[in-house]
C-alpha cells in the first residue's frame, strides 16, 4: 500500500505524539482494517452457509493483498461521504466476476468503518496503556528510592507541611496505573458492529445473529452476542474518550509537578538531558521540555472529549452528521493522548531527585511549617486552642522579625515551661510529622508498584 | 437550617432540573453534609481512641442540631476560599469549651468538603438513576408493545429500509439501562476523603489508617482501606462526570428522535398533554416540549464534563483553583442530567405511536426502499450485480415518473420471466424484509428489560 | 522544500477540509513563514543599522533558498519543544560563516513561530472568508429568486405559519456574510510578534521599537507601533477562534436546514449531484452529503475554540506549555472551518427548491397554520379572545375530523354571520400573511447580497 | 415582586460571583425585563398607530406594577416551555379587558425572551467591563510605580533574563482594558429581537418594520433598522460570549502569576489581608485566596464558551432545543466572569511587590542569566558563536562549581583579555539588559493607563 501522508511524522508528530500509535491509527491503518473487516465478514458468512467457502476465500485473500492509493481514495469518498463505497468498489474489482455479489455482502458502511475503527483503536489504546504503565513503573521506583526522602507539601501554593517525596510520587504513580486498567478495559471491550443497513440485518434473513457472532469471533471482538447494533449507541466510545481522559489527567499531573518542581526558585528536581531543553538565546536554561510538551497534549483533551460526546446523539437508525463528526476528534484524541504518555513516560524517566535542595526549601521558613506540631504539644498544658493561638502568634513574630521559630519558641517562658530545648527540637523535626507516609507508600507499591509485565 | 436560596425552584428549576435532585446537592444539602462529616469524624476518632468518647458525642451532637444560615456563611467563606473554616468555627462555638479542639481533628477543608460532595453526589446520582431507569421502562414497554409495528428506517435523514418502532425502542432502552448502571456504579464507588492538611494524616501519628477506616465505616462509603488520599487524583469525579454524560447522551437520543418523529410532516408519533406545549400564537401547535427541553440540557452537558477534565489536574499537594474550579461544574452537571432524565422519563411517558402513519410514510417512497429486497431475489436468476442494476434503473425510472415501484417491476419482462405478481408483492412486502427485528427486540428485553425493582 | 506528509490530502482532506486552506497552513507552509520571518527580522535589523546590509542580503537570499527536511526537523525540535531552534541552525549551516551571528538575532523561538502562524493563519483566514462569501452569493441568488416563494415556516419542529423561502435563504445570507467580514477583520488585525527572549527586545538595546516597526513594514503586518510584545497576552488568536466560530455557525445553520429540508417526508429541497451520494445497498438514497460533511466540522468547532480559550492564560513572560498547546488545535480549527466554509459553498451551489413540494407540505394541516388569521378577522366583531377561541376549536375539530378548517369555518354560523367564502378563502391564503417578509429580502440583498468582487 | 431564590447569594455566590452582576441577570430581573419589554412593545405598536394610545398605557403600567411569584411562574412554564406565555397570561389577567388583546402583539415568546436577555445582559455586561477595568486602573498604578523595579523575568518556568515588574504589570494591563472594551462593545451591540412567530411579522401587517424600529426606539437598543428577526441567528450572544472569555483570559493571566510570584519560595508579591487566606491548622500559610478564586472561575469559562458555540445552530424558523439550551450556559458564563473580574479588582487592590525579593531572586544563578549580555561584549574581539561558546562554557562551570558567574569570567584571560572588571560588572548589571523595558511601560500608560472615567 502506498504509505499515506498521515503515516508520516511532520512538523509535530515527534512533539505531541507517539509515532507508534499514530501509526495504529494512520489512514493506512484504518484502510487495512477496514479490508481485515470486508475479508472477517464474508468468512463469516460463509461460516454460516450463507456464502461459498471458495468464494470467501477468494474476497478474503483479495482483500489481504489490495494495493490502495490512499490519497485516491479518499476523493472519491467524497460522492458518498465515506470511504467505504470507494474501498467496496476497489474490492469488488479485485475479486473474480462470480465473487463480486457476496463482496460486503449484508453490511452498511458504518459497520465496516467503525469496526475498522474498534480494532485501529484497541491497538492504539494498549499501546497509551503501555506506555502509561511505563510511566507508572518509574514512578513506582521513584516512590521506593524515595520514600523517605522528606520534603515540604505545598498547598495552594504555600509551604504547608511536611511529607516525602514518596509520597508524591506515589500519588502520580496511583491514578497513572488505574487510568490504564481503565484504558485497556475500555478499549477491550469495543464490540463488533454489524447492522446492516438499518440495524436489522435484513440481508442475512434470520440469520443475522450468527453473521455477527461469527464476525467477532473471527476478528476476536466482543459484542458478537449483543441484540443490538450500536449504529446510533455511541457509548463504546465515550467510554474509551473518558479513559483517555483519565491517562490524560494522570500523565497532566506529573508534568504539572514536575513544572512546578523544577521552577528555579524551588529546583527540587531535574529533568533528564533528554526532556531538558536549552535554549540558543540563553545557554543557562534547562526547560523542562517533556513536561512542557505533555501539558500541550494535556490542555487540548478536555475539548476533545467534549465534542465526542457532542457528537454522541445520533438521530433516526443511522446519524447525519453526528457520525461523521467522531472520526477524526476520537483519532486526534487517541494522538494527543498517545503524545502525553509517551512524554509522561520520558519523562518520569530521566527525573533526578535532589533530596538536598528539599530539605533547603523545607527549612526556608525556619520551622514554620512546624507549628501545627509544636502546637499540639502544647495543647495538654495550655488548652488547644491557646496552644494554636500561641505558637501562631510567635511563628508571625518569627516571620517578622527574620528570625527561627525555634528562636522565638525557647524565648518564650509559656513555651518553655513545658517543653525543653529538645522538645522543641523534637517537636521541629519534619520527620516526626510524617504521619502514615511511610507505611502509605509501601501499601500503594504493593497495590500498584512496578508491573514485572509491561511491555514497551 | 435556614432554606437557602438555592434550593427554591426559581424559573428554570422545573424546566430545566429536577428539584428532588436539586435539593439533593442544594447549599442546604451541602452544609449538611460537611456537618454529618464532621460528626462521623470525630465519632471516628473516638472509635480508635484518638477522643474521648463523651466528647465526640457532644461535637456529634452539635453537628446534628447546629443552625447554619447559608448566605452569611457563604459570606465568611470569602477569605479563606471555602465555607468549611467558617463551618467549623461555628460547630466549635456551639460545643462545649472542653470539647473545642476536637473539633475538625486532622482533618483539611478539602477532607471534609470532598466528602460532603461524595455524599451528596452519591445521593443526586441514585435518583438521576432511577429517573433513567423509570424512562428505561418506558422504553421497554414500548418495545414489547411495538414488536412488530413496521416503520420505515432512516439513515442520514432519508428513507432507508423498513424496520419495526420496536426495534428503535429497543435501541432507546439498552442505552438508558447501561448508563443507569454505569452511573450508580460510578457514584457508589466515590470514596470518603481524608488525607490531613497534606496526605499524611500527620495529626493522627501513626493511627491515620484506622482513623480513615473508621470514617468510611460510619460513612457508609467505601475507600477507606485506600492508602493514599485523593486530593490531586480526581478520576472519582471524571467517572461520575463520564456517567452522567453517558445518561445524558441515551436520553437526548430519544429527544432528538422524538423531535424528529413528531415533526408535522412525519408525525409517527405524539407526546403526551403534558409534554405538548400549546402556542399562544398558534392554536394548532403542539410542540413537544419536554423533548425540547432534554434537548436543552444534553447540548450543556459535553461543556460541563470538558470542565471537568480540564480542572483536574491538580498541582502539589493541594490545588491552588482547579479544585475550587470543581464545585459549581460539578453541581451543574448533577442538576442539568437530572433535568435531562426527568424529563426523558416524562416524555416516554407520555408518548402515543401513530402505527397507520408509520406505515403510510413507509409507503411513501413507492416501494423503492424494498428495492434491494427485490434485487436479491432476481440475484440468482440474473447475477447480483446485474440484479442490483436492473432493480436501480427501474426504481429511478419509477421515481421520475411519479409511478410506484410494483408497476414498473411488473411491466418489466426480465422480472416477470423469474417472479409472478404474488412473489413481487412478497418481495415489496416489507414484513418479510426485517431480518433480526423481532428477536432482537425479545433478547433486548431479555437483558435490559422492565425492572420490577424500579423505584421513583 | 520536500513535501512534508502534511500537504498530503490523504483518506480525510477532502471530506472534512478544504486542500487550498489546508495547504496554506500545511507544515511546509509553516517552515516557509518561518524562514520568511528570519529573512524579514535581519533584513529589518538592517534597516535600523543594526546589521550590515550585505549581511542581511546573505541570510535573507539563504533563508528564500533553504531546503528543509520536515520531517527531520520535526524530529530535531524535540530537544528544544518547538521547531525554531533546529532550523535557524540549518539557516545559521547555510550562510557565510561571517554572516553567521546576525541570524535570529535578538528574537526568541516564539516571535518567530508566532509571526509565522500569523502570516500563514492569515492567508488561511482569507481563503476561508472567501469560501463564506462564495456561500453568502449564492445564499443571494436564492433569495432573490425566492423573493416570493411560499413555504411553511416551522418552529420547534412543528408547522407554525407561513414564510417565504426566499426569507428563509436571506436569514442564512445575513450571517453567512458577517461572519465572512469577522474573520477577514480578525486574520488582518494579527499582529507582528517581536519581543527578544522576554519582551524587552534587549539584544537591540534601545532600538527595538524601530526594528519591530520595521519587522511589520516588511511583513505587512499591523502591530509595529504597539508598545508590548502579545507573548502571553493571546487575545489576537481567541479572536480568530472566534470568528472561526461564527463561520461555523453561519454553515452550520445551512447545513441543517439543509439536513432538514431534505427528509424524506419534506423533500422541499434537493441537494446538487456533487453533494448527493447514493448507497450501494440503497439505490434509492439521496443523501445530502455535503451538508452532512459540513455539519460533521461544525460539531468539533465549539470544543476546539474551548481549547484556544483554555490554552490562553500563560504564565510569567514566556508559558510553559500553554503556547505550545495552541500550535495545533489552532490548525485543526482553520482546516475544520476551511471545510466547512467550502463544503457549505458546495451545498448551496447545488441546491435546487422545489416551490410545488412547498406548498404542498404547506396544505398538509388543512389551513389550521392561518387559524390565526382567520381569527384577527373575526376579532372585530367577537372579540379577539372569542375569535381565537373559536377558530381554535374549529381547528381542532377540522384535525380531528380529518376535514379542512375551510370547511369547518364555512360550516359555522357564528363565522359565516361575518365572513363570506370570499372572506375566508382571503383570510385562509398564506400569501396574505406574510407581513414583510418581501421587502425584508429585498432590503437584505441591498445589505448583504451578491458581492461583485468576490473571489473563489 | 417576591425575590426570586436566585437574588440570594448563596453559599458560593461571594465566592465565585459578584452580587451585582448576578442581581442584573437574576430570576426577578428577567422577568422585570421581560414586562419592560411587553410594555415597551405595545407603547411601540401605539407610536405607529396599531394599538389606541390609551390602550397601551394601560397595559405598560400594568406591566411596571405586576407582581409575580417567580417560583409558579417558572412551574407554569412547564406546559410551554418557556416564562413567556404564563407572564402574558398574568399580564394579560391584569389589564383592563378590553386592553386584553392588545398584550403582546404579534410577539412571540423568543421577541420577549431574547430582548430580555439582551437588556439584562448589556447591564451585567457594562458591570463587569467597570470591574474588569478597575482591575486595569491598579494594574497602571503598579506599572508605574515598578517602572523600573527589575526582576527575573521567567520562561517556560525558568529564570530567563532580566525584566521589570512595570512591564510585567503593563502587560497585565494591556488585555484588561482590551477586553474591557472588546465586552463593552459587544453587549452595546445587542440588538433588539422582534419577528413574531416566523420572522414576517405578519401580525402588524405591512407595519413590522414600523414596529421593530419603534420598540428599539423605546429601549434604546440598536438593530431598529435590521431587515431580519435573529431568531436563528446567534451571532450577538457569541460576540458577547467571546469577549468575556477576553476577559476571563486577562484576569486569569493576572491570577496565575500572582499564584506563581506568591509561591513560598519566590514570593515577590504578596495578596493584601482580604484576598491572602489563613489556614485553620496551618497558622503560617498565607493563599493568595482572591487569585485562587479567580483562578477557579477562569477554568470554568473556556466549557461554557463552548457551550454558546455548540447551541448556536437553530433549524428552520425558531430552534427545537437550542434556543433553550442557550439561557442558563450565558447566565452562567455572565456570573462566573462577574466573579472573575470582581476577584481580579480585588486582588490587585492589595497587591504589595517586594523589589528586595525581586532582586534578590534575579541573584539567584549568581548572574548566569546575564549570560548573553557578557557574550555580546566579547563578540567583538572573539566573534559571535566564539563568545556565545566561552560564556556558556562558563557559565555551565560557574553552576556546577557553586561559583558566581563574574568570579568564573574574571578568572579567564579570555574574557580578561578585553574586559576589564568594570567592564564585566556592568555587563552584569541587569538594568542595562532592560532594553525597551521602561518606554513600553510608558507607551503603554500612554494608551491603556487609568480611566479617570471609570466607575465602580
Amino acid at each position: 500500500m502506498r504509505p499515506s501522508s498521515s503515516t508520516s511524522e511532520g512538523l509535530f508528530g515527534r512533539l505531541f505524539a507517539d509515532p507508534a500509535v499514530d501509526a495504529s491509527v494512520s489512514d493506512v491503518a484504518l484502510v487495512e482494517a477496514c479490508l481485515e473487516v470486508e475479508a472477517a465478514l464474508v468468512l463469516a458468512a460463509a461460516d454460516v452457509g450463507l456464502v461459498p467457502g471458495s468464494v470467501a476465500a477468494d474476497i478474503a485473500e483479495a482483500a489481504r493483498s489490495l494495493e490502495v492509493d490512499v490519497d485516491e481514495l479518499g476523493r472519491d469518498a467524497v460522492s458518498t461521504g465515506n470511504p467505504v463505497p470507494p474501498l467496496v468498489t476497489r474490492l469488488g474489482a479485485a475479486v473474480p466476476e462470480a465473487a463480486r455479489p457476496w463482496v460486503h455482502l449484508g453490511a452498511t458502511s458504518q459497520d465496516i468503518f467503525d469496526t475498522s475503527l474498534v480494532l485501529t483503536g484497541r491497538r492504539a489504546g494498549r499501546l497509551i496503556a503501555d506506555r502509561t504503565d511505563a510511566a507508572g513503573d518509574r514512578a513506582a521506583d521513584l516512590a521506593a528510592a524515595h520514600r523517605d526522602t522528606v520534603m515540604i507539601a505545598r498547598s495552594l501554593g504555600q509551604h504547608a507541611m511536611p511529607t516525602t517525596f514518596g509520597l508524591r510520587a506515589a500519588g502520580w504513580l496511583a491514578p497513572l496505573r488505574s487510568s490504564a486498567g481503565s484504558l485497556r478495559a475500555a478499549t477491550d471491550r469495543l464490540p463488533v458492529q454489524l447492522g446492516g443497513a438499518v440495524g436489522t440485518l435484513a440481508a442475512y434473513g434470520d440469520r443475522g445473529f450468527e453473521v455477527r457472532r461469527a464476525l467477532a469471533e473471527r476478528l476476536g471482538l466482543p459484542g458478537g452476542e449483543r441484540p443490538l447494533a450500536w449504529h446510533t449507541d455511541r457509548s463504546p466510545w465515550l467510554e474509551v474518550a473518558s479513559a483517555l481522559g483519565l491517562v490524560s489527567a494522570a500523565v497532566g499531573k506529573v508534568a504539572l509537578d514536575v513544572r512546578l518542581l523544577t521552577a528555579t526558585e524551588v529546583a527540587e528536581i531535574r529533568t533528564g538531558a533528554g526532556g531538558s531543553g536549552g535554549s540558543s538565546a540563553m545557554p543557562h536554561k534547562r526547560n523542562p521540555v517533556d513536561a512542557i510538551l505533555a501539558t500541550a497534549g494535556v490542555v487540548r483533551v478536555p475539548g476533545l472529549v467534549a465534542t465526542l460526546f457532542a457528537a454522541s446523539v445520533h438521530g433516526h437508525e443511522r446519524a447525519d452528521g453526528d457520525w461523521h463528526a467522531e472520526w477524526l476528534p476520537l483519532r486526534e484524541l487517541i494522538s494527543v493522548v498517545g503524545g502525553v504518555a509517551a512524554r509522561g513516560a520520558e519523562l518520569l524517566d530521566g527525573l533526578a531527585v535532589d533530596p538536598d535542595r528539599m530539605r533547603q526549601n523545607l527549612d526556608l521558613s525556619g520551622g514554620a511549617v512546624m507549628a501545627e506540631s509544636v502546637a499540639s504539644r502544647l495543647a495538654g498544658p495550655l488548652g488547644r486552642s491557646e496552644a494554636h493561638q500561641l505558637v501562631a502568634d510567635l511563628a508571625r513574630r518569627a516571620a517578622e522579625a527574620g528570625r527561627s521559630l525555634r528562636d522565638e519558641l525557647l524565648a518564650e517562658p509559656a513555651v518553655t515551661d513545658h517543653l525543653d530545648a529538645a522538645a522543641v527540637d523534637a517537636a521541629l523535626d519534619p520527620r516526626d510529622r510524617l504521619g502514615i507516609a511511610g507505611p502509605a507508600v509501601d501499601e500503594a507499591l504493593r497495590r500498584y508498584g512496578r508491573r514485572t509485565e509491561a511491555t514497551t
